[in-house]
């Protein structure tokens, strides 16, 4: 089933229903009965279409497991793939939630790491090495985001839109966070492999500083002294 | 810096801090200041400690994304990894939670999908069409449990272990529905794909009905109706 006619079975199977509803107001039994049957068929009906557009959004995200990042896994046996790294980023959250800045909730947290990148099946990765345009990647990702979550029933999409869009602008303790930990693990990954993405690109020990520093020590300080270390040991060997 | 290090440590610095703890109590100013001081660096050095043990976990468990699993993503590219299929479980507790058999806590629901397939760092993925002992698959990912998260610092260790073997024992609401999910997830890509594993591994309808049909049911009665209906449609083409 494709999204219209899913979104036209469902303001059908509404007008059915506020009408089945009338009926049973006004009329005798017979027909009341006749008709609570007709709305007990139009719930199942919607239930089904709500979930039809759930399991629709659930199959489409599939893709984000082909989009491949530039950080290699830890064993460098290939690139990451952008459905693993928002695995591994909300057990990042789940275990080191005490190093936020401020009080979060952690759960929030990992909602917004698990959805954060969910845009790139539409615009792929834009690599923090790459140089590319802030604004024409927020236009290209706001577009995304539109069209994925609203797959979703409306309720629901607008939830997980408000919720990405508050990973994005990056001003609420819990977005802090969560953007934090995003810029924590490639780093991680970085020193762990000798270099990673550092290496690839030519990347400065200034340019580490200053692409990754303001965003992990304004989410969690704690472990930007420890980024601090590795870094200043890593450019000195 | 290896665990039996981090161990060894902490409890040097446990102890340190004890006596430090003691002689504030007894000693003159001086002495106390001296002692603070001493205290202070010991708590560094146990945050650092507890950290190192933490992400000593996190670089470990990044070895999920090379487990290899049966099912095919949804383009039939390539077989999915487990870090993935854990990211994706974890978007359908997120989204479908209102189909749960009983009250759920989708957040706990979460927590256990993210982390129920690390033992399989240790052991592999059992395939469900395998045909291997349930209980000797079950002895070898306890003792992968216990070795994995007992890399963690020992509270939040526990924690993980107790949510893993709720997640295992299937008893909860919470565990039922999301055992539920782990077995809705892989159904839905043969279907989408065709046949998957059930093509290559020769599986009957009646096969599909008793190995899924029971965990789906027990946790979301109303996502295994559609499965009905799909499984019945597949095999009668």
């Amino acid at each position: 089933m494709h999204m219209p006619i899913v979104a036209h079975l469902i303001a059908y199977a509404t007008k059915f229903q506020e009408a089945a509803v009338s009926n049973v107001r006004d009329a005798g039994p017979g027909i009341a009965l006749y008709n609570r049957t007709i709305l007990y068929e139009c719930e199942k009906l919607m239930t089904l279409a709500r979930l039809e557009q759930q399991l629709g959004f659930l199959r489409e995200i599939d893709q984000l497991k082909s989009v491949v990042r530039q950080s290699p896994l830890l064993d460098r046996s290939r690139k990451e793939n952008s459905a693993e790294h928002s695995w591994h980023l909300a057990m990042y959250a789940l275990l080191l939630n005490e190093y936020a800045a401020g009080p979060v909730d952690t759960n929030r947290v990992m909602q917004m790491l698990l959805l954060h990148d969910i845009v790139e099946i539409d615009v792929g990765d834009f690599p923090i090495h790459g140089g590319s345009s802030a604004l024409v990647q927020a236009e290209q990702e706001a577009r995304a985001a539109a069209r994925l979550f609203g797959m979703l029933p409306q309720l629901q999409g607008d939830q997980f839109l408000r919720l990405w869009q508050e990973f994005e602008e990056g001003e609420t303790e819990d977005a802090r966070f969560a953007k934090a930990l995003d810029r924590f693990q490639p780093l991680l990954t970085n020193v762990f492999t000798g270099g990673g993405t550092w290496t690839e690109n030519g990347v400065s020990l200034e340019q580490v500083f200053s692409r990754y520093g303001p965003v992990i020590k304004k989410g969690a300080p704690q472990l930007w002294s420890v980024c601090e270390q590795w870094v200043t040991r890593h450019f000195s060997q």
